[in-house]
């Protein structure tokens, strides 16, 4: 089978007669456009398209065209008989980081997902794999506590998100019985989500510890909570996330009014076409109810 | 620096006489140990060992061991006056279903590490990753689905989850005004947890249903909740992740009575010491009280 992906390419610059045109419509980044239609041409040896006068095709560019438009209407026949199979070129993937996930993310967007229904392939990762994937065009969104956006992408402030020490009230009758303190913090068992979290280490910080402590990894949100309620550690977890828990007494405060704040920015393509902009505006208008306002937001 | 692990392991076959009694005392695989040793005479170009007529160092072995020992008492000192150095020894590495640690696992295992505290460090991954690290000595325990042991572990049934396909009371009512039929199955938006899940489609089999769905990839048991209660699909979730949700009628079955089993196992290293062993002689007496009996089991 030919590539058709770079086919898509060629039509849709030749059809929105420009590059950039072109990679909106197709929700692509302009340079990964340019090297889909470059790729096509080292592989046939030959240009499909001249640059000026005018953008346009060249004769064998021409008949790859025609090409890929006799495929299209194939497809629009197929899947007119078979819908499903159209589905996937309206998700949206996005990148979410794991706590945004558990907590407001879906609320604030299922409205907006509801009708026409938008479908969308979430991946969990921590901020810098989330850029990296921005920058590789792998998603078009991502959700991080990084301002600075990647080379093609706009970022906007969305909120912070409250973290608090939490504990069982077993667990914290048995490791810290006087409360926070330099002895304690260097024995009590602590719940870390992955070697990259450095959310302990701010909290410690407040307390001026800046010690080694003992701590369990758990790259889960559902698992970590879950760990601190059945008294294995204490760790920071999102006051959102555990509001019934809070009510009920099964976690409580290791340091009452003590809490970290994360700030979350949501990334975007800047030309990933009319779905995303949706969403972005939906998210800018929403995201405040769950989060709290930024400091330079 | 030396390589310590590779001393350590060379020290480990000595005193122990034996490298099978040297890999359990590291709690490491014996071909790792080997591999080690192997390594080690590589590095150096000559042996550390000589196999017959009994096992014991060569005389650059020996060299090495003594250089080893004084590092390890030069480390006792510093970990008597730095504890918590101490603590990534005693950190089992251990590889977790999604679901399992969003359920079970915690208050299974809670007690086995209150006192003295062990730590451990936990992976998510799915079957066929997890089964790949115990494979390569990245951990010494996993749980999964499959009942087929690595070479060099042992396996044993713990019981199974029960999934329902549950959605929001809403959603039911605009895509399943009346109950699940192909024509609603084939435009009502799922979750599924990624692209490996096959549990949606063996809950659609059940139905004779085996055509293509729209579908959301939500990788995060927790935001697969999320999505759940806001509305924006249906899925299988484990019964017991939303024994409260479904009380308060916040998540309802698509399909009451239905349900699909998924049986649990759980890996463990032949030789990975006596923690791992105590860990599982626990498990075996404590999953039975949140997992059902197994037929095979």
């Amino acid at each position: 089978m030919l590539d058709y992906k770079l086919l898509a390419a060629l039509a849709a610059v030749v059809d929105q007669q420009g590059f950039e045109r072109g990679a909106r419509h197709l929700g692509l980044t302009q340079s990964a456009v340019s090297q889909r239609i470059k790729l096509l041409e080292a592989r046939l040896g030959q240009p499909v398209l001249v640059r000026a006068p005018r953008l346009a095709p060249t004769a064998l560019g021409r008949r790859l065209l025609e090409h890929a438009r006799q495929v299209q209407w194939l497809e629009h026949d197929l899947l007119e008989q078979v819908p499903a199979l159209g589905e996937s070129k309206q998700r949206l993937r996005l990148a979410i980081n794991a706590d945004s996930l558990a907590t407001w993310w879906a609320p604030a967007v299922s409205e907006f997902c509801a009708r026409p229904p938008i479908l969308m392939e979430l991946l969990v990762e921590d901020q810098d794999v989330a850029l990296k994937r921005m920058r590789d065009g792998e998603v078009a969104g991502c959700i991080c506590a990084t301002p600075q956006p990647v080379q093609g992408a706009r970022v906007h402030p969305l909120g912070s998100m409250r973290y608090r020490a939490l504990a069982s009230p077993a667990y914290l009758a048995r490791h810290f019985p006087r409360g926070p303190s330099p002895e304690a913090f260097r024995t009590a068992p602590v719940i870390v989500y992955g070697p990259d979290d450095r959310l302990q280490h701010r909290y410690l910080a407040l307390h001026g510890f800046r010690e080694a402590f003992p701590h369990h990894l758990c790259p889960s949100s559902e698992g970590f909570v879950r760990l601190a309620l059945a008294g294995m550690g204490y760790g920071l977890i999102p006051e959102q996330q555990v509001t019934r828990e809070l009510e009920e007494g099964r976690l409580v405060d290791l340091d009452p009014g003590r809490h970290v704040e994360v700030p979350l920015y949501w990334h975007h393509w800047r030309h990933g076409g009319r779905t995303l902009d949706a969403l972005t505006s939906h998210l800018l208008a929403t995201a405040r109810q769950w989060l709290a306002p930024l400091d330079d937001g």
